[in-house]
């Protein structure tokens, strides 16, 4: 299963590609950061996002886009365009029919830590180390990208066996 | 100059367009809301929402798009299923080149009200009135959509002038 993690951002949007499955070992197709400049319009940096989401889309051709999911709590400004951002990264993948997951930032870190409030090195750290990486991939927008595909792949194949499993249950003829 | 308001909501948004210009009877060309099930994911409603604004652009081409400018102090869910909304809007205008315009909601209330602290009804009948209809746009999201219009004929044009006039002034040889 090839999974694209997005780290929703109008700065830094950042992009990562997981190919795994549960159980076996998780392998990088790419990783990388989507950048519109701050003087830029809202309009044109979210027709930039629009692009560059596109082009990855097109070239890794992935099953599934894992998002990072927002909440309001935090700072208003960052926040707005955060949201702005994963709606725009959400726009892309559901206009080609591909499935949509959002995951919050503690379900990441728990999925790839262990703990839901795990620190950013040490997420950079899990992903490099479940990547068999050299270095933990930067600025931190890739990695928690990586991470994002990576408990896609492992809580959302879960949730879909579950999911399976309810549903046999609930029409056991079916 | 035709402008195109739009009131972003997930659930309904709020779509206007009007003929205008500072110092001239206004006049209503199309009023709507495009609505989405709320049992949708968001991805299917976003792509909805995109292909109603991209149908309402094709039939009535206008210059310049006015969106409603999204805070995040409100209820968080709602806030953010503006913000994706909005984020749509600002991104179908630019893609186009069309120039996009955020106006607040009290600078909206202000503009066709006089007062910044308008409730819903004030502002629908202010609009019924400026574009002499027979009764107030229903829903209030078609009402505020209209509204959101004619701020930006109003504002955006004075906006406009003053930038000129304020360029005109730092370069007085350009």
């Amino acid at each position: 299963m090839r999974v694209l993690g997005v780290d929703p951002g109008l700065t830094r949007c950042g992009l990562g590609v997981v190919d795994g499955a549960p159980g076996r070992p998780l392998r990088m197709a790419a990783v990388g950061v989507v950048r519109t400049a701050a003087d830029d319009g809202v309009g044109a940096r979210l027709v930039a996002i629009e692009r560059g989401i596109e082009a990855w889309l097109d070239e890794h051709r992935p099953e599934a886009v894992a998002v990072e999911r927002v909440f309001s709590q935090h700072n208003v400004r960052t926040v707005m365009g955060t949201a702005q951002a994963s709606a725009v990264a959400i726009l892309c993948a559901s206009r080609r029919g591909l499935p949509v997951h959002l995951h919050t930032p503690s379900e990441v870190k728990a999925a790839v830590t262990g703990s839901g409030r795990a620190d950013k090195a040490q997420v950079g750290a899990m992903v490099t180390r479940l990547l068999r990486l050299d270095a933990p991939p930067k600025p931190a927008d890739a990695a928690d990208a990586l991470a994002l595909a990576i408990c896609h792949i492992w809580r959302g194949t879960a949730t879909g066996r579950l999911q399976q499993a309810v549903a046999a249950h609930a029409h056991p003829r079916g």
